[in-house]
């Protein structure tokens, strides 16, 4: 079991996780900006954050939101996918940059100056925005860092990178694995704001594994879809969600499948990460559905599941109120218009019988064993700004059907969900 | 505009409203027991209630929640519906009496002893549970208590029923209209765990205007699609959600549509006093959508508005973060893979343009007007038990199509919520 008795001894883990592949650099800046769309407001601090190849690479990828509001980043990053070659990425947070009438002018014009200062094309650059949506980007005062961004780039580390993207996060989140010669390291941020398909979450991976364009992609998407796709804090998915993956190739090839299995390690790792750090979370959840009809319905009753505002409420004042379990799943497939074998049912919390052939499966003694367990699984990341444990709240639910398990990772919902986003942008 | 400047002056409204319809009588009645389910607990307290016409009438309808976990009550109900005559309904709070062996044994069991208190067929009664899911009934004290129960029927008002089928209400909701040469009056319950379909919602209606049983049903269902239904407090529908009407009468028929119109009117009341009574609210919110491509669509955009938890928490912050509102309609179009003019979006909040032509109409003044608009409505009904105005966050979308306007009712997302939610069976 992965455990920290301390920040340093978690910032120590992540420095050795986060030495960078072979032929990429990266560099952060901080700058401060005074927004239009607030009075009198004090100065607002953004980070910049630049992953820079030493060279352009025909062999990326990205997955981006489905939101049909996507941030300027989000539609000039769907473009790139069609470009030959691309040399790196410039992220910033604070603001996402999200329809704005000069957005996508500001983002390009940046990527420009970006690539003049790093002797690119500005066409060769992915961007990405993370934080208030609807206002401006401070252009001018992100222009004006850009030099002094390209100034501090080093091959050291990814770790300040991980850093700079956060906003809401507690604690900076850095995977790696190793595949064939070379390595995969990813860094993610996204704290609420999360639902399947990877919202307000930004991602970005980097491995000297020589992985052709065409696979790369493939294998980004399937992993995204198992890992990223799965995750759930509140049921929003961004206008800004980004995952990119870039390969330097400079370690040579590695097995396809070993390749694969390292990729899905990095992001499953960065997915759990980003759960643990929901916000205001006290219990990480993680709902595994056998036997559903179909995945679809693996997926929706699971995510119902670990959506459902009653649930999460119960399993963060460490009050096994199961019956809430059972009502979502009956709630979700009774809209849906779905069958279910109501009698086959079976719902188990940390390994307990809760529900089965149609009846609860209560008593005063599990009673206490389940507070027990939901009481061991807390976790406080407002209290300390590492990840305690990887101790999840686990609930399993088994249907009537045939299709292979799905899990779906979610959190609950405390005081300090509706502190942090009661008033987020002051 | 309505509004209450103390709990008495809300209570004599109310008292006014709740004089019962000719032919009805009401009861109610509280006990004690200790439930099987916890160790060593204190004795919690139940209310039995009892609503009972004069004589049993052919003409009434009810209508259950769509979840697949269903309560015994409604399992019982649904079959109620093909008896040719019912005489009144029994209600409890606090357990929910859903999914456990007994379930519906026991609810028969007392409907059958209720019976022979009041000279009926047991069968001749609809019961009704609100409370915590997957407990066992007190049978035997409930038992016990019928006898004093049908002691205590009184003709007067139905206020004390009102009252006592309350869990986490806040304050009993009674609404009435006249109709004819009758009135309809109806009272209800549900503060959190309430969306669309009903969930945890008892309400019961009765009148003395004469409707016959198919018109009856037609305008039940009718009037519950457009008001019950349309409003999402947590997005749970839950195990026991029931509306019942029954008609004595013994007043004469009224014209068709002025019944209809009334009903509307009692059950739209209900409904935003549910909202205005939502666990731990600060605003009502409604939103509306206008021009969608159809109604699905219509009522999902403002499903997907009300339920996030990002504008939940702004608008409980009073914090105008309209861009998560924007983010709301596009991820629910981008997940349901629908079409979205983006560009002819509109989008408001009180009366403000936020959102047009592809971006957010958003400036420094426009902030602090939102600000005071979102002031300006605030309530804290945990501060005092009653409802204090009538004042709601209006939210308006316009869309590209050509479907009628729908509006959703809901409530903002705060630290009561999480507070009531977290150990609501303690």
């Amino acid at each position: 079991m992965e455990s920290y008795a301390s920040e340093s001894e978690y910032l120590n883990a992540l420095a050795a996780r986060a030495v960078l592949p072979m032929g990429f650099q990266c560099a952060v800046r901080e700058l401060a900006f005074h927004p239009r769309e607030r009075v009198g407001a004090q100065p607002m601090r953004m980070n910049l954050s630049l992953l820079l190849l030493d060279r352009e690479t025909r062999d990326f990828g990205g997955v981006f939101t489905r939101n049909l509001f996507p941030g300027a980043p989000v539609i000039i990053g769907r473009a790139r996918l069609e470009r030959p070659t691309i040399r790196g990425v410039l992220a910033n947070n604070r603001i996402s940059n999200v329809c704005t009438s000069r957005g996508v002018d500001d983002a390009l014009g940046l990527l420009e100056r970006l690539g003049g200062l790093t002797g690119a094309r500005g066409d060769d650059f992915f961007c990405a925005s993370t934080g208030i949506i609807g206002w401006e980007l401070p252009a001018r005062e992100m222009r004006e860092a850009l030099p002094s961004l390209v100034g501090g780039l080093s091959v050291s580390s990814i770790l300040p990178m991980a850093r700079a993207i956060m906003t809401t996060d507690a604690f900076p989140k850095v995977r790696a694995a190793a595949a064939g010669k070379g390595r995969i390291v990813g860094v993610a941020k996204g704290a609420g704001m999360i639902e399947p398909n990877m919202a307000t979450l930004l991602c970005f991976l980097c491995t000297d594994v020589a992985v052709p364009r065409e696979r790369l992609r493939e294998d980004l998407a399937w992993c995204v879809e198992r890992t990223l796709n799965r995750l759930s804090i509140d049921g929003d998915q961004s206008t800004s969600d980004t995952a990119i993956l870039l390969s330097s190739g400079l370690k040579g090839p590695a097995d396809p499948e070993e390749f694969r299995a390292a990729l899905l390690e990095v992001l499953a790792g960065l997915a759990f990460d980003i759960v643990r750090n929901a916000e205001g979370i006290g219990h990480a959840i993680r709902v595994r559905v056998e036997r559903a009809l179909d995945e679809a319905t693996a997926l929706g009753v699971a995510r119902a599941v670990v959506n459902s505002p009653l649930v999460k409420t119960a399993v963060f004042g460490n009050d096994p109120n199961v019956g809430r379990i059972v009502s979502a799943i009956g709630d979700y497939m009774g809209n849906a218009g779905g069958m279910l074998a109501t009698g086959r049912t079976i719902v188990r919390m940390g390994g307990e019988e809760i529900f089965s052939e149609g009846c609860f499966r209560l008593d005063a003694d599990k009673e206490l064993r389940l507070c027990e367990y939901l009481r061991g699984r807390a976790m406080d990341t407002k209290r300390v700004p590492w990840p305690q444990h990887d101790r999840t709240v686990d609930i399993e639910i088994t249907l009537d059907g045939a299709s292979p398990g799905v899990e779906i990772l979610g959190s609950d919902l405390s005081y300090d969900y509706v502190r942090e986003n009661a008033d987020y942008r002051s």
